[in-house]
């Protein structure tokens, strides 16, 4: 079965389980004769790593060095599939020999059985959330074409984990703390919470992040079926614990009068200005210039120190608890991904729109 | 540009403007020697259609009078495209001459002539909500195949009008009033608000629509990027007035522990049983056969009877209120559409999972 | 089953039976804001009808008036997708009556019933050559945008029918006699071939056709699979009577030494100058800007006035001659549909290379 | 740009230049739970290498050994996309180094200049042979799954090198001599053809092999644009050398009459049975059972120790000869290549047909 392939013009496929060899993606279609920063690129595939001496995040090492293996030649894209990887180098495949024939609720395993009958059990295998380096690989590249050629700037904060909420927005600080919380002060009450859940209670915890992408080119996206909204949800929704998505108003759209939910346009220091954005940055599909934001339910993470009820394969009744090391809240590492899938989205669309003669 | 084709084996592609000559969609990948019902086919489209007399809906009269021009051969599929239209028959583009040159807020206007520096101005032409009847007729003849072929029960109610929201749930009710709700007493509140943003405001109101399919096949769905749940979801985001979309437990999740979150498994009369829905019927991006649950965020009709500020194509400052034949609460006509969009993407998933040659 | 879709950006999708109500094709991914002539396009059409009182082709009268359904307003492109139409008004069904159990030598009709169990069996259906006006119509759109942004110039030609070959070239020749040769001369004895082939014997004959694309936009083509020569040839390969195609020196190639055939290049006019033109206009799958030439197979019309063994769809043994109006020799009438999926294959690729935002 | 991507669901996308790290394939696609034999893909590797101590071949070393990175686990395929690569072992690219600024005359050199503005000048990058090495891992992958499902049996054998032709046919002997020539007889004069060409005057020559696919699967083909022989031919075209393919009877189609051109049909031993076989194994793009015969015209290897016209980056008129280890005729090395695109095609074309779930 397929599926690991994304984009028309500007295509990612990606590759790898999280207790194979490596994962690496496949960029076909990045425009040639671009200087490739792979510092940049190594950089934004560290943001996705788990902090060390962390709560939230698992104490699994993801050294992820990233090694490029074609379509780059002195320095320079040639034009040619782009083919990057990062080895799987502290697998402890043995952590995970209990969950052979068991099926740990929330996770796929039970799907893939049914789907393939037959799975990777060494921890998720193409499931696992480590099949997301591939995405930020990807992106790292797609950003950095989308920034040289258009003003587009995009960044992900976390906005609520438990029922706490963020209510004040600094960007500067998204980076400074561990959950990307542009709330300096809401992230303490989230810190004490997620560190309640993890240490006294072995569990986890969703939230919900924002993504915001600012001055996105104009005109993008195509009527009917690829929407750039409609396109964007799916880049998102493709990354395992998303459990919902808004854009714009979102799901207050529900207990709004038309009168309210309409952005009106006026003209400001000479140029086209809405006077809100709860389209969230697309009419009928089509960029309009206004900012792009986009939030996402995380669900918490399915690991946890706790005995549930499953079954094993041959559907005997079970408990299982999945002990190993896991994230408590995925909110602060899936930003870089919902981050990536977005970029790579408006690179396709913008290639379209533009071709690469002019690039 | 594109965008007008949706789907990888079972493939439609969709064409017409509001007020062009027809409307009319292409179904490419239509499994051969079916008995193709147009009873049931002219039936969908009809549910589609707006009431008379209602408060609700546009006094438009939409005949939509199904023509099949190609596919179907002495009453069954010949395998080849299905070429399915309906003309255009009341128009009255005169009504619309007014916004030739100043674009209504909440349309797509601005971004048609953004993107295309040019646009067809008689009442949204491929942007209008118009367009839909396309995919209610691709979703109609996917319908009787995945019937036939699976036990899929699809379909949609409203769950919440303004702040009104359906406590009860009566499968039977659902048609039976003009919103399409399943909770016979809340719909009486539903009414009267819209009665009351309609008559009394001039204005329009959100609302938020469930599509429930039950039985799903189970195995359907690819990694990574093609998760079902991915592709349902861009399939109803798709849809012009969506604004969010959940699945299972949806934006809850972030105020979930995993404890709570994960759905656990059990055996029940010897069949795997999973002990609730969070997950909203798939895992890893796979179905498991629990029913597929999805709530969608339904904005505001963006034309109202309220002047609202916008400018004319020349930048001019100007004010506008968006007279003629429109919806109130869009709910109950998007039903049939967000229904038929998952149905198309089910039996796509569906002929890759089993092929041509099982049916 | 699908199939029926070609291109990437300038997709195109065709369907109809050779007896149904009408047949059409959907061209989405043109762009915008482009004057589209309708005579032209029509003009396009009539070139593919058969000639009235003629030797060579069918006497059915195709009337094939075309008709824009959507995608066009007050004379312009508006970026969404162009639904084209011609109605079938001279069908005569029930001249096909006989063959309705009987598989037709050299026709596809025992395929389409391995491969449906079922097929249209008045004429064909969709694998008639009738099929191809709805490329036809999807050429003479992509030629005019090619024409208007590069000097793109295409045309076809007959050079060979049965063992006679056309000798000289003079292009205004080729729209001036029934062949579409060039060869004013040659003419005469391939009209005679044809007259005894038709008349003494009731046979068809078979013939190679030349389709030079001059001055083709440089750098079109993306390595490895979607070289330019392989799409080129997908294109033409995907008619339904061509058994062979070549590309420059092609087939000759075999006894060709490397230093006679590796084109050698100089300067001339201070240009980039080649000493030949072997590769036939690209090098690695991208064009050069040399004459892109392909030569072309074409089989003889299956339908002939002579018994032929065939069996029936139950398996007996019986014999078969195919009366009705059909062609004696494809080449003049296949030149158009030949010269139109170049076009659109040049079209597409030169969207990927310089965008829509350029035209 | 893009293009480095086939099929649809068995979906093949490489990567690599001839003078970088390393080659590989991704195929995503491919069915689960199949017991993938290491050997036999090594085996299809190892066909395509150059024979040491040839007259015919590079002396180049191609360890090419085979690393599987994904999708295979405990010798079984996952499901997840399988990463294939081989590490480039014998680059010496300081070989390449004279022609940096030259194009040679036959290569690609000059229009990936005009294309990219920009080339890998080790040796060709993406446009050398040595790419088709994925082509070949990903062929034999597809292989094993098609003989295990189907009783489909290819081969590919040189049918002509400059003007001697094979005249017999003995399968065994196929793979017993260095050309793969099944006329045990025409071989010795190929062979002392070749080792004048290359030895007395440094020069290549060209070739037609011929690819035959026995008992192919029934059924197979989409009509219209992807008929099967449209996209084997566009398999088979996409392979760099390539400059003509014919189906069947081929050209010979233009000096045949409809009679004899017909394959008659008839009942053989309770089975259908063709009289001739001028099709080709398809009818209207569909595979009918019949032997699928392709032949393709191979040009002569570029590199040759001639000096021939050509000029440098900055357009000045210079000479060139082409040193190093290369090929002198590319038929024997490039038929595994020419098998390989045709596996992919039926598996691709098989998998529509009949799905992941019958396997």
């Amino acid at each position: 079965m397929s599926g690991n392939t994304f984009g028309t013009l500007f295509k990612v496929t990606t590759w790898g389980e999280s207790h194979g060899k490596a994962l690496g993606c496949i960029i076909d279609g990045c425009p040639a004769n671009f200087s490739l920063n792979e510092k940049q690129l190594q950089h934004e595939v560290d943001r996705r790593k788990p902090k060390t001496k962390s709560l939230i995040s698992t104490t699994r090492k993801e050294k992820d060095k990233v090694e490029i293996l074609s379509g780059v030649f002195e320095g320079k894209t040639l034009g040619t599939p782009i083919s990057i990887m990062v080895e799987n180098k502290d697998k402890r495949s043995k952590d995970y020999s209990k969950i052979k024939n068991t099926y740990r609720p929330g996770h796929a395993d039970i799907a893939y059985d049914l789907k393939y009958g037959f799975r990777d059990y060494r921890g998720g295998g193409r499931s696992s959330g480590r099949e997301t380096v591939s995405r930020v690989m990807a992106g790292a590249v797609a950003k950095q074409i989308l920034s040289k050629n258009t003003k587009t700037d995009i960044f992900g904060h976390t906005v609520q984990v438990g029922d706490i909420k963020a209510k004040r927005f600094t960007r500067s600080q998204i980076e400074k703390n561990e959950l990307r919380c542009a709330d300096s002060s809401a992230v303490k009450d989230m810190l004490k919470l997620i560190k309640k859940v993890r240490l006294n209670e072995g569990d986890s915890i969703g939230a919900i992040i924002e993504i915001v992408i600012k001055n996105p080119p104009i005109g993008l996206g195509q009527p009917v079926f690829d929407k750039l909204d409609a396109n964007l949800t799916k880049a998102i929704m493709s990354i395992g614990a998303i459990k919902g998505i808004e854009i714009g108003i979102g799901f207050n759209a529900a207990s709004t009068l038309g009168s309210d939910c309409n952005d009106q346009i006026t003209i400001k220091s000479k140029k086209v200005h809405f006077l809100s954005n709860n389209a969230g940055g697309t009419l009928g599909g089509i960029s309009t210039g206004q900012d792009i934001v986009i939030r996402a339910a995380v669900k918490p993470v399915p690991s946890i120190s706790k005995q549930l009820q499953s079954i094993t394969k041959n559907h005997k009744k079970t408990k299982i608890m999945t002990l190993g090391r896991h994230d408590t809240c995925l909110a602060p590492r899936i930003i870089p991904v919902a981050e990536a899938m977005p970029v790579i989205t408006l690179l396709d669309h913008y290639l379209i729109q533009t071709g690469y003669s002019n690039l």
